[in-house]
């Protein structure tokens, strides 16, 4: 780890929150250890249902933490924190077009917008390590690596589009850590979705993510892939609902929560 | 185990669903081993996000395992089922009131109610069974248990209501590996809410249950308490939407799949 990571792994999640919340932007893999970090999609509220229902049919990519009500900007996650600034990076889509990708969205919230919050692989991250997983990507300063896979979501109404990952390289004596601590917690993506040949995904190049950064691997990682909570992203691109806001790849909302609430035993 | 419940313990999900869709009726503990049951509730359109919302807030009670598109009898879970007629018994509630308890609901159904399907703790049961905790009520050939209690689930919009819980006694040296194995199966209620003193839910008398059957303890039990998909159902009685149609309470649809899908690792 650099000097900055062990620095900000020790942030609370409420400084975290206030140091976006002052306009500052960082991915946030590794920040505010041991708390629960979510992505965020925002949806009008004529949208909500097919949004939850998605979710409900894709539970591996798309664990909901909280769903807020219409027009609120405050989740039982993390009381006091405001979903419009807090976040490091947004993405405003229109008709599933990436409009605008501000530091805060004061200027694009809508009284309608039901926010869903879902759970993210970062969340795993401490448990993988605990358990002697090397993280390669936190070790090399990198965002994680996203792909966009040829595997359908199940569909919800007028919500469809393809399963998002993200990949760890694994040295082939942790994956048996890996695969049980994340499947352990359920909540946060569970279990890989799959490990192996990116091919078998529908993934031409791992070192051309089509989200974060390309990550160095040891010759002998397996390359480990869990669903994402980019996932609803993908959705909205595919599905072109009027309007929608999430947040930037890898730029996740850190809750108060705690990861070890997460896990089921 | 009576000779009865040995036949019926092995019988398929779908031989069990034909007995039903015949006329017959009976609790379903202990019927099909292996393969998972669901709490129905079928809801009108437009209460179906805050069922969903409901659920995904209240995920210890109300898991979901399906949603129907509206006026769909069928489910992934057990394809060729007819979610009308293949649970042995019903209820149809009226603004709140109970107005029917039929075994099956082709003169009730309309096309606009959604179903959800909800997953139940005796999916837990054999995996209990198999790490050594005896089972009370199938012992003595009886539903579980279930009470209504005092805490409140978190609302959805109109729809409120308490949790309600089922009961199954255990020896002291049991209770670690019941809570171990329900934890791993967090999909049909996961882990106990509490175990010990009825009275902190506000449980007045073990031996008069709200639903099921009172169930013989040993001196030295433990009464542990696992959030129950009756939920739902109390939640029709307090909060009163014009018409639902649920399934009685340990009266439950058989689905295709298996137990074993629904734990972690």
């Amino acid at each position: 780890m650099t000097r900055t990571q062990e620095r900000t792994a020790t942030w609370s999640p409420r400084r975290a929150r206030a140091h976006f919340r002052a306009g500052a932007s960082a991915p946030t893999a590794g920040w505010s250890r041991g708390h629960t970090q979510a992505n965020l999609i925002a949806v009008p509220a004529d949208w909500a249902y097919e949004t939850l229902l998605f979710c409900q049919r894709n539970p591996k990519p798309c664990p909901v933490l909280d769903v807020t009500d219409a027009g609120s900007w405050t989740t039982v996650l993390a009381p006091g924190a405001d979903l419009r600034t807090d976040l490091p990076r947004y993405r405003v889509w229109e008709h599933g077009e990436l409009t605008d990708e501000p530091t805060d969205v004061l200027g694009h919230w809508r009284g309608d917008l039901v926010s869903f919050l879902i759970g993210c692989s970062f969340t795993f991250e401490w448990a993988l390590a605990g358990a002697g997983v090397p993280l390669r990507h936190i070790d090399q300063n990198k965002n994680v690596p996203m792909y966009v896979t040829t595997r359908a979501c199940r569909p919800a109404g007028r919500l469809h589009g393809p399963l998002v990952v993200s990949m760890r390289p694994v040295p082939p004596d942790a994956v048996g850590a890996a695969i049980r601590e994340s499947a352990l917690m359920p909540a946060v993506h569970g279990s890989p979705v799959y490990l192996g040949d990116p091919g078998a995904l529908g993934i031409a190049d791992l070192d051309s993510p089509d989200f974060g950064d390309r990550v160095d691997r040891a010759p002998d990682d397996i390359p480990v892939f869990w669903a994402c909570g980019v996932t609803p992203q993908a959705a909205v691109m595919a599905s072109r609902p009027p309007f929608a806001i999430t947040h930037a790849p890898g730029h996740m909302f850190i809750t108060d929560t705690r990861d070890a609430q997460h896990r089921v035993t």
